[in-house]
């Protein structure tokens, strides 16, 4: 199966990817890695607010860690032209995970969203992790994950350097 | 305008840089991506000590994160072997904030160092970033930044390997 | 001397490396770039529990993240196929020291690491870092590190492109 038709078997449907004219910037590409920023938790499209261990449970933060990783998805989408066929490999997630001191399931959280990119990428979507507890995100959300990715290495691209 | 244009025009003048003789260095190049280390923010040549919601305010650290940005600017022109022109792309900011626990505009904080960079670099200056809040820094430091840039593939490298 | 021979002379012995089959995995390698996942401390086997500033000391923690440092090195050979004679240079540590809200010696901690890196691999030892303080780390470890290290670009990868 492709991870097109995985995507569809899993009945995951890709959100539009808005990219902000800002000085940072949803991905930046160097050769055939692609770095993509920390992407926020989102509920009903707006930040997913909560500390864990205070104010929300490792179980929804694993629906938002997930949540996050169709929105990485969608944002990889983006810098492969439009076209999930050309990553070679998912390298890397470090997952943030806004959480108050004696909280120690970071783990846990994080692999729902390591688990959702093995099953749309298969081989290709073993990556290496860090996952830990941090004292505060953004906005308040209670999770952020940014990703490490590579992309073919197109012939196109070798040539223009 | 070049780079250094730029720089005069904001009325920046980059900090000699010096590099320590120990195990870390201040950046480590691999093919031509070069890994700066986290620099911590300074205030009248000091470690600038403070914690955001607690005994600095998110207009004073935003001061910090642009003085580390200028601070690592200077490492990068060392970088490239003195020479600012060298650099292609700043591809990623990682920008520690050091936060209390209800702290939630580590991404404003952060925004000053972008938008410095992104004055003095244009387009090659747009990056992924992750911006979020820590327990705490070294020395007590209020902002930590780390930067990946890469640099100009020369034939001189390329043989060289 | 030779990589093995000065983890001899340190009268270091390099632990089993057990690869796990999960979706994320211990390392992940794009091009020569190979990506170690956050290694937590253990003592005896199992998870270093402690968090410094208030239940575990400097000291304490330095053994800690040396003991790491170690694991990460095992790792690396599992990486480089059995043989560390295969890394060109250990590009950057990022550490991840488990800190109450006043504790600031996260370098010092982290030093113990880059230390060893340095003794056994020199000047391809010599490596950008960052080292700060989180909230908590997963099952309450009480140092966390990951690395990124260059592999010998082999003609044998080139070609299998």
């Amino acid at each position: 199966m492709s991870v097109y038709e995985k995507l569809q078997a899993l009945n995951i449907t890709l959100p539009a990817v808005v990219l902000p004219d800002t000085a940072d910037v949803m991905y930046a590409q160097s050769g055939n890695t692609v770095y993509l920023s920390g992407h926020l938790a989102k509920k009903d499209g707006k930040i997913w607010v909560g500390q864990l261990g205070k104010d929300i449970t490792t179980e929804e933060a694993k629906l938002a860690a997930r949540g996050i990783a169709i929105e990485l998805i969608a944002t990889l989408q983006a810098a492969g032209g439009g076209d999930l066929k050309r990553v070679e490999r998912i390298v890397k997630l470090m997952s943030l995970v806004n959480s108050i001191g004696d909280f120690t399931e970071q783990h846990l959280v994080t692999n729902s969203a390591s688990e959702l990119i093995d099953e749309v990428f298969g081989e290709q979507g073993k990556h290496a992790r860090s996952a830990y507890g941090v004292a505060q995100l953004s906005l308040g959300a209670c999770v952020e994950i940014e990703m490490i990715a590579e992309i073919e290495w197109s012939a196109q691209f070798w040539w223009r350097r």
